[in-house]
């Protein structure tokens, strides 16, 4: 049966065994370690949503390569309307999380491949395609989470992979044995991996012929012997595990990097190997949707933001104050814009030669430019509406503590009706949304950096009719 | 034959006889008036669109309601791919004109009505919305345009229409007779009064019950007698009229304020007459419609300033230059920022109970919010491209005159291989582009203040949902 | 004598008793824990400073109440060139420790009182300026630092203190005694009140005349019995203690609410005390006055950045790169308008009645609402520069875990010649100067809510002589 | 007598005779051409001012070299007062005048040259200083203006001078003879160059050694025998000379090209000739001394265009509407922040070899950065504010019409008991301020191109000491 439920979904990662290490120590016991949890429920939100009676029809759909009800994070898009629903699952998923739900990269992967791998083979007679659809049927069919493996270590940035000095700093195949590959290198910013039960990896970036080692996709269990999880430190990455001042007290994010030590990928795995002029193609097409995707899940990020500060608002007394509005809908303004792009682009979508539809890459980069650059102010506009308690608000212990709790409680009022715990409650929550590292600097960097978004819309706009219209309106001819 | 060529247009224009004033003058032939006849151009294009190979199939299409090939900007939307074709041609034509065509305001009318009256018939059992079948059977069938007259005057802007010293600040019903009725007001900014036949006139604001000789809609044609057309004044406004140092050869923009110096109506023209309740729906379905117009038009002319910026460079000799290129991309983001709100409001659009669709209003507002903001930064950021010249290039005359003329040619050289002439003609034209009052102060002012996309946005979203899924991350039960 | 040593500092506060919470448990001894030593370190620097070769000069000045050089963080500002080294050290120290050294508010409170207790006592005949001073000597012949303690908790918002359900939400005079007053209340975000010998309270708002109990001020130790200080939690709070992965090696900022639970004030300390309408003064000249603090060492704080980022694109190979330099110059920009902006104001400060200068307020209050904004745009600037590593950079810990510690070392290597140590010293510096958000969070709320420092330039600035003279342009007499 | 009355300055430029073109035709009475005497009456002011009672002692100083009061536009400064005097006087005329009075970038060229002149001679043994300040002596004495011939056409913007295909594109030396040299070229944007009794030529950028002809720089008057000036086109340049609908009654501007067609330059009025290496500095201190000079006069601009926007809430009945008062703050705001930069960069000034002072450059360049930027939102807002009738309001000739005069006066009122000619005439000075394209393009041209700005602050800040105290924190070492 294809779609799991919430506790399958935990289930099944119980039986996963990932080498994982946090802050210098190992963690065998992943799906009950409180900080990773908050993480695996955030993604076990996806598998929630497609068993919970107002979301199912959104979430599933019936998959054609398959026959059966899948889920659409494992649905590539093979039309307009299931390339708009990536969006607005996206919104509404990311609305409900208030934060990343890390399902999003692994159906980004799997788009990309989609397309790519059959045009790989059109040209090389690769058996790429068949193999991936394979794959596919295997993570529909079991209803499996995927991340994304794009983001390399990269080492001096200045540099192609062949150039650096220690040549794994972009993850590479350093063996070709009959029966599959070993490859060697690390990729950063995973978030959700071990969340997933398969990690794709895709190169992260166009590739040079002489960088055919680099040239490599394929997938692989996250639990795979090489395979390492360091999970990174983030801004509040301690407060599940103490146990208090949470915030979010459903969900959040962790991000580890991924070290591959030699790791083995059967032959039926591989997706790319050597092709270094599709390198690009792929990185394109995964970026491209990826940017898609953050237009639905960070305007549901900003409802839930902007939730956080009317709430406030109610909370201190402040709802009827009209500066206090206009920064709510400053906030709005900017979810819809995100939003409005990113549908667009979905909307206007063109269908490729393997029968994906690929999004309008321009609009999904107009979507990610905002996102880079004005999340942040909506984070900043959070806290100016929430008050300046968002950044030393007393501990939940000092509340539990029988001689001064009482004076807390008492100082920390707000507006008559609200009991006090809910105001606590809410700004531990605004802390959270406005101040976890581990969303905001993907706000930034995910999806790749700010440039290459801007780079995107240069390349794919069409500067030489532009210049046409334009010359005939001042009466040049040339 | 419902499809009128651009020739036939403007013969159609030349038989009517509105009155017109412009610099304390008479105009008697309004065709012929090289300032008028750039405007009526730019509304032409809109017909010649529809003959023309390459852009047919996007501007005709049929019409239910005469079951023969209408020009889009006679056809209210009735599916969303008429929704989305009114954005798409917008883009192309504003696009093709590089300034306002003129022709929208009135498709936008006729949307609203054709949405408002249908509801008020279906409450006062009123025969509003067989009227206006009847008019729009007209307009489709003679394929006219029409012109919005919905902004008054207004006055004291703290008081409500009864209120005013003078009653006749805001245009309404000063007598009702057995045949027909009188009204008397004033409408600003009537952009492209002369190029239209008719003149399509709704509320220009929500009414209250006292309100009610103020809640008036109707449609006469534009030389009907006691109108009176003063066209005003704007930057560039001497230029056709010197016939030199037009800027754009072509296209332009004028402006009248209609005075209705007791105006009559027959019954069978008017769609609204008393019922203040409707008053506000009529003006929000107008801007509404009107805002998502903008997204599209706008973008064209972004278009526009990009291919001028760009001609610029090469012209210049910067066309390398990496922080012009820069502002290249943030001169596109804007475009496609206004574009994608739009298209996506048109794409999430809704059917309303008469079959007319409906647009989604807080993506419309959202993309107008960008316009009223960000145009003045695109023309901007062309100025910087472009440079000094922009402000104080010689005349065309200069270049004429014997003695200056080859210095001037001389001195105004740009990049080798580039003629004097192009690089002084596409200057003019950024000149227009960028400076032309008209143009720039309807990016701010066209589709209602920038307030009033503000106050739809936060009107229209679902705030206490927002509040609700936060409270549900924080543990806040209530 | 009047300079203290940095040691000297630290055992004067070792000496203090304080009653202290964190994290629901009681801290005996202040000075050792690395939380709060920290930012004890940060305000120590003002001493150290006091007492190195290459600042002395700027740092310490002859009091012309003492008639002994003093640093000059006790010295409210008896002359231009005094309003001017508040903000140059304001920014040298700012951009040593990277944080705020938590010694500026004191200043601002005695500046402050050093105008308005004159003022009162000019029209009431009271005694307040006169205690003032003898404080101010105890202040200045001991080198201490104060505190401010001006943010009361509010309650609900939208009511007058007097009008609050629970009457203790401002502080106020609960009773009046012959030796002295008791007070009750709490003050929040008392940045360094554990870091300061004094606290000085200000009244938090205008009062109206209902209001008496409310308007008092002035100062006593910090650890006065019935006082207590709840440290909040802020985003990377647990870093000194956990020992590892602090970022800023040397300095931090730690906030507590400060509860005064019917504290003893004697009569000599009290430096108002009933006069409502001095209240508004009061405050009004602090924020003007931290306004202006804040344009220094926000400033000093985005220098910081700005080497950050540098050194970052040194160490990830991205220095030559042109979209980052002009990132970098975006940022620097940003340090100069607040500097140029503060410092501009307090050229122009003005002599007040007691001899004391004040600033320019409309200059203040222009570069604190820069700093409102665009502290946010700095840091996510410089999280763009430096990398996603910022949000998820492995553990120090799990560098030195030997399975997994060369790996991380190997994966983290940067340009060629950087030791792989200091660029993830550099990126956890990165992620506390971007993402601290006792940091953060001042930048918005610091010196009053954004819409306070709006309101005060509209207030302040002269609008009717703007119109005068405009009319004259227009040719308009009236 | 060193200073002049405004008569007396208008008649000392009715005694020249310069060539000038305008529309192609020879303009034979410059003084009385309607255009071009509202530029000349705002460079009047500068000499009005000198003679008004509240003026007088900000505008007049003793000069150091020849020992008597003059006008400060004529006075390099010697000293911080002077450098402080400059943006205050600046930002004082500015607002008078709401455009550009052309008067400050003679001082600016006056002010580089005492600098440079000075350095070049202690270098080579020139006699450039000397000759110099004899110049100086005769501008002061008959307290002359000075116009900046500074920016060459330059051709092809990615080729150096001497690489041009017209070697003529940047101003140069064609021959030297005994008494003199004679020069070739053309010099762009020059305003005021008809206002102004002397042309002072610096070079427009840095040259390299084969440029040597190209380093020059001499003072010549305005009607030297083979300069031409050919007055180009802005926005609103047929309002004068139509005599009505001109919005500033009092003061304009205009920007002749002027063409140097073989012009012979005396020895004594040569300052540079030939040392490539100073042509550089020269411009760097010119753009130094303008940026600054733009944070008065641009404030001051502002202040005008706030003082219409208040105004004009008066005169529609807005003046309570918050929305409209948030962006009145957002106006005042730009306008302090430019001022507030400028201001500081003089305070921060340094004394040069000559004896000279010269403003800080980075501040400077961060308040012109704004000006780039920010004017053209601050003429945004002011047509938010205003209303849409700044681009479409009935001409004058209108109202005067019989027939339609009545009506437009009837609908054009706004609030009671404002005279509606007076509204009429503010919404015309509107449109003036925010649209005329000579002065809102000099917002982003004037002092050099935005870029320009850009790399000088990043040139003159410190980045080696930044990165150095950033490591300090990381506990860097190196």
């Amino acid at each position: 049966m294809a779609i799991m439920t919430k506790e399958e979904y935990i289930e099944s990662l119980r039986k996963m065994k990932p080498v994982v290490y946090m802050f210098g120590e190992r963690v065998t016991n992943v799906v009950d370690n409180p900080r990773l949890r908050a993480g695996i429920e955030a993604t076990a939100a996806t598998y929630e949503a497609a068993n919970m009676e107002e979301s199912r029809a959104s979430i599933v759909a019936e998959s054609p390569l398959i026959g059966e009800p899948v889920n659409r994070f494992t649905l590539p898009p093979s039309s307009i309307e299931d390339l708009v629903a990536r969006v607005k699952n996206n919104r509404r998923l990311g609305g409900r999380v208030g934060t990343c739900f890390q399902r999003c990269t692994g159906l980004d992967c799997l788009s990309a491949l989609s397309i790519v791998t059959y045009d790989i083979d059109q040209k090389y007679g690769t058996p790429y395609n068949a193999r991936f659809l394979e794959f596919l049927k295997h993570v529909q069919k079991n209803d499996l989470t995927c991340n994304a493996g794009v983001t390399d270590v990269k080492g001096d940035r200045i540099l192609n992979p062949c150039e650096q000095e220690d040549k794994d700093m972009y993850l590479r195949v350093v063996e070709r044995r009959s029966d599959g590959i070993v490859v060697r290198g690390a990729k950063a910013h995973q978030t959700g991996s071990l969340s997933a039960h398969e990690i794709i990896v895709l190169p992260t970036r166009a590739l040079k012929k002489e960088d055919t080692d680099y040239a490599v996709a394929f997938a692989i269990p996250t639990d795979t012997p090489g395979l390492i999880h360091v999970v990174g430190r983030s801004t509040l990455d301690t407060r599940e595990l103490q146990g208090c001042d949470i915030g979010n007290t459903l969900y959040s994010k962790y991000c580890p990097t991924v070290i591959f030590d030699d790791v083995f990928v059967p032959w039926e795995r591989v997706f790319l190997c050597g092709e270094t002029d599709f390198a690009g193609d792929l990185v394109v097409r995964f970026s491209a949707f990826h940017r898609q995707s953050h237009g639905g899940c960070k305007a549901g990020r900003i409802d839930c933001m902007t939730g956080a500060a009317l709430t406030m608002m109610d909370y201190n007394g402040t709802s009827k104050v009209s500066h206090l509005k206009q920064k709510i809908i400053d906030m709005i303004h900017r979810a819809e814009t995100l939003y409005g792009c990113s549908i667009a682009a979905s909307y206007e979508g063109k269908k490729q030669p393997s029968g994906t539809y690929f999004i309008d890459s321009v609009l999904a980069n107009a979507s990610k430019m905002h996102e880079g650059k004005e999340m942040a102010e909506v984070a900043r506009l959070l806290v100016d509406i929430a008050g300046g308690f968002v950044s030393d608000l007393p501990s939940d212990k000092d509340l539990e503590n029988a001689e001064i709790g009482p004076l807390i409680r008492k100082y920390l009022k707000g507006a008559a009706g609200v009991p006090v715990e809910n105001r606590i409650k809410m700004l531990r929550l605004v802390e959270k949304l406005a101040l976890e590292s581990a969303d905001s600097v993907s706000d930034i960097h995910g999806g790749g950096s700010a440039e290459a978004h801007r780079v995107s819309i240069l390349r794919e706009s069409d500067l030489e009719g532009r210049k046409k219209r334009t010359k005939r309106l001042a009466g040049i001819k040339d």
